[in-house]
C-alpha cells in the first residue's frame, strides 16, 4: 500500500460537475488501496471574488486580515469535495490549515512552511480516510491565518507529501505534462516522461508555468517523487524526479521563452570595488529581483552594468537607482522593454560541447540578434528583441527536435 | 471604561457600504472609551448561497462537512469589517472560533456553547484592539468546527459578554426593538423601553423573531445586560434585563401571534397510566417539539390529548403516531393545520386578576371562538382559527393599549 499525495487545481474543482470527476479520480486512487492525501484550491473565481470585495473596502487592506478573508475560499473547496466523496460512498475528512497543523512563518501572504503535525492527518489515515486539505494556507505562531503566496497550493501538496514520506506527489493541472515547449507556439512539442528536479527549475524560472519554483525546490529538497499530469485525460503525465533514465544522449529538455522582462543599463559607472554590490543591494531591499547581469568595459575609466528585471518592477527598480545615481556614480541609465529572454534547458547543457553552439547556429539561421547571453550548468539563455521570441522559440526548437 | 459587545446581523454587513456603516457604529463606541468586541453573522446571502452550492452536490450532506462549509460566510464578515475598521484608523483584529476558543459540544449543526477561553480576546483587548469574532460557530473537543444553529450568532454574543463580563451585550437588528405588537400588524404598537428576560423569552417563543430563545436564556442564566437595537437608527432599543423597572402596574408587555402551528387530536385513548409519557416521548426522540397539550375526557372509559406542533414536523408527527397506534392504543386522529396562536405576556400575567379575563373579553367583543388555552405565570396563550388570528391580536392589543 502507497500513500499518494494529489493535488488539483481551481478549475478543476470550479463547480459540482467538477468536482465529482476529481472525486472519481480520487476514489480509483484510494479503491486500488492506496492511502490519499488532497490539496485543493479555491473554487475558480473565488478568490478573485474575495479580493474584489476586500477591495472595494481598502485597496490596501492588511495582509493579516486578506489572509483571515482568502483562507475561506480552500477552506469550501475541501467541504464540498467531502461531500461528493461521501456522496459516492467513500470515508472521509476534509481539514483545514490549523486542524492539520501546517506551521509556518509569521508573513502574511508570503508565509514559509516550518513544519506539519502529523498527529491528526495521521489518525484519519489510519481509520482508512481520504484525507482533503486546504492547500496555500497555513497557521504562524501567534495562532493567525497565513497564506503561502503565489503556486501556494502546489507547495502544501509538496511539504505534506514530505511530512509524510509519500510515495508519490500529484499535481493536477489543465496540461497533462511538462513539454518541450509550449504546445501552444510549436504545435510539435513533446511531452517529456521524465524531468529532474534541476531541469524542472530551470525550466519554470525561465517562463514555463507548469510548475512553482518553490514546489519543485521543496521536492528535490525532501526527495519528493512528483508528477505533473492532467485532471481532464486519464493518462501518464511527466515525473519530476532526482536522476532520470535519460535515452537521448545529447539533446535537451525543453525551450521556453519570457517576455516579462525589462533590460536597465548603467552607463559611465565608476571603477569603484563594489558598485555592483551597491547596486543590486539596493534592488534587493526593494524585493526586485534581477536577472541576466552583464557587465563590460565602457570608454575610458568607466564600465557599464545591464540587467534584466520584471516589467512590474521596472518604474520602483529606475526610481531607486536614480535616487541614488550619485551615490552609485554613473553618468545615465538606459531601459528597455520590448525585449525577451529564450531559454534552453537540460542536464549537461554546458557540459556537453556543441549545444549553445546549436542554439546559436538556430538563432542565425533564423536572422535572430542576440543581445546578452547567460548560462547556467544546465541552461543557455539569450535575451533577444521582443518581437523575435515566437520566431526564435520555433527555430531552436526545430533544430534540436526535429533533426534527430 | 466599559467592555461593549455588539452584534450584527447578516443583513447589516451585507456589502461594502453596510459594512462601513456598522464600522461607524462600532467606532462610535469605542472612541467613547469602551473596550469593544463584535459579533458578526455572514453576509446577506452567504449562507444561502454556500447551502445551494452543497445541496448541489449532496442534499443529505455530512452535518460536520456542512459546518467546514458554512463556518467560512462569518470568518469573510470579520476579515471585510476589519478592513474597514482600520482604513477608518483604527486598531482591529479579526478572530475566528478557533482563535477565540470557542468550545463547544460535539453535535454538528446545532453545538452549545461549552467554554469560551479568555486568553487572546484579552490579549488584544488589552493592546487596546477592537475585537471581531465570528459569530455562529464553535469548536469540538475532536478540533472540528461546529455551528450553534438557528440564532446562533446572539448566542455568541451572549456567550462571549457573559464570559468577558461585559457590561453590555447590544444586538442590532433591523427593527428598532421590542414592541408590544408586530407594527406591521398594529401600526400604534409601542416600542418597549425595558422587557424582563422571562417576558422576552414568552414573547420570542410565542413568535416574536427579535431574539432567539437561546440567547435570551443565556442571558438571563448570566446576567447579562442586553439590548435590542436598529442598526439603522442611532436611537435607544429595548433593554432586557432581570427586572424592570414597570411604571404601568397592571399593563402587558406585549401581544405575540404564530400561525406555524398545527393540532394533532389523538382521539379514544385508554385510560392506561403513562400515556402522555408514551406519546411525547416518541415525539421527543424525533425531536419535534409539542406546545399547548390539552387532555381531556371522551366518551366512556377513554380520554383525547390534543396538542400542537410546528407545521414543518406535523407530517412526521403524524406518520410516528400512527406507526405506533397499536402501542398507544388510540381510536383515531384528527388534524387541523388551520389554526393561530394568540399569546399576551407580562410579569404577573396570571397572578393579576383580570387579566387573562380581559384577553377573553376582548376575543368575545371581536366574535373570535377559543378552541384551547394554555397559560405561564407571565403568559396567556390561546388556540384560534388561523382566519381569526390578525383581528384577536388587533382587539386585545387596543384592549390594554388603547383603554388607558
Amino acid at each position: 500500500m502507497s500513500l499518494i499525495v494529489q493535488k488539483f487545481g481551481g478549475t478543476s474543482v470550479k463547480d459540482a460537475e467538477r468536482i465529482f470527476h476529481v472525486a472519481g479520480i480520487i476514489a480509483d486512487t484510494y479503491r486500488a488501496g492506496n492511502d490519499v492525501i488532497v490539496v485543493l484550491s479555491a473554487q475558480g473565481d473565488t478568490t478573485d471574488d474575495l479580493v474584489a470585495k476586500a477591495q472595494e473596502i481598502d485597496p490596501h487592506a492588511s495582509r493579516r486580515e486578506m489572509d483571515m478573508l482568502l483562507s475561506t475560499g480552500e477552506q469550501i473547496s475541501v467541504a464540498l469535495c467531502a461531500m461528493a466523496l461521501r456522496k459516492m460512498g467513500l470515508p472521509v475528512i476534509s481539514l483545514n490549515a490549523w486542524q492539520v497543523g501546517i506551521q509556518t512563518t509569521s508573513v502574511h501572504s508570503n508565509a514559509r512552511i516550518k513544519r506539519i503535525d502529523s498527529e491528526r492527518v495521521r489518525a484519519e489515515l489510519d481509520q482508512h480516510r481520504i484525507v482533503l486539505v486546504t492547500g496555500f494556507q497555513g497557521v504562524n505562531k501567534n495562532g493567525d491565518i497565513t497564506t503561502l503566496g503565489r503556486g501556494g497550493s502546489d507547495t502544501s501538496a509538496v511539504a505534506l507529501a514530505a511530512a509524510f514520506h509519500a510515495d508519490l506527489c500529484q499535481i493536477f493541472t489543465d496540461v497533462d505534462g511538462v513539454y518541450t515547449c509550449d504546445p501552444r507556439l510549436v504545435p510539435n512539442a513533446r511531452k517529456l516522461e521524465e524531468i529532474t528536479y534541476n531541469e524542472m527549475l530551470e525550466l519554470a524560472s525561465q517562463g514555463a508555468q507548469v510548475l512553482h519554483n518553490r514546489s519543485v525546490e521543496l521536492a528535490k529538497k525532501f526527495h519528493v517523487n512528483l508528477e505533473v499530469l492532467s485532471s481532464y485525460e486519464r493518462k501518464p503525465g511527466t515525473k519530476v524526479k532526482e536522476v532520470t533514465k535519460k535515452v537521448e544522449k545529447t539533446n535537451i529538455t525543453g525551450v521556453a521563452k519570457d517576455t516579462s522582462i525589462a533590460r536597465i543599463a548603467l552607463v559611465g559607472l565608476q571603477h569603484n570595488p563594489g558598485v555592483a554590490f551597491q547596486v543590486f543591494n539596493l534592488l534587493s531591499k526593494a524585493n526586485i529581483s534581477v536577472d541576466v547581469i552583464l557587465q563590460s568595459i565602457g570608454r575610458e575609466d568607466t564600465k557599464d552594468i545591464s540587467f534584466t528585471v520584471a516589467k512590474k518592477d521596472l518604474e520602483d527598480a529606475q526610481k531607486i537607482l536614480l535616487e541614488n545615481k550619485e551615490a552609485i556614480h554613473f553618468d545615465h541609465l538606459t531601459v528597455d522593454d520590448k525585449i525577451g529572454k529564450v531559454s534552453i534547458v537540460g542536464a549537461g547543457v554546458m557540459a556537453e560541447t556543441g549545444v549553445a553552439a546549436k542554439m546559436f547556429e538556430a538563432l542565425y539561421e533564423a536572422g535572430v540578434n542576440i543581445q546578452m547571453i547567460n548560462t547556467s550548468e544546465i541552461r543557455v539563455s539569450v535575451l533577444i528583441d521582443e518581437a523575435d521570441v515566437n520566431k526564435a522559440v520555433r527555430a531552436i526548437h526545430a533544430k534540436f527536435f526535429d533533426e534527430e
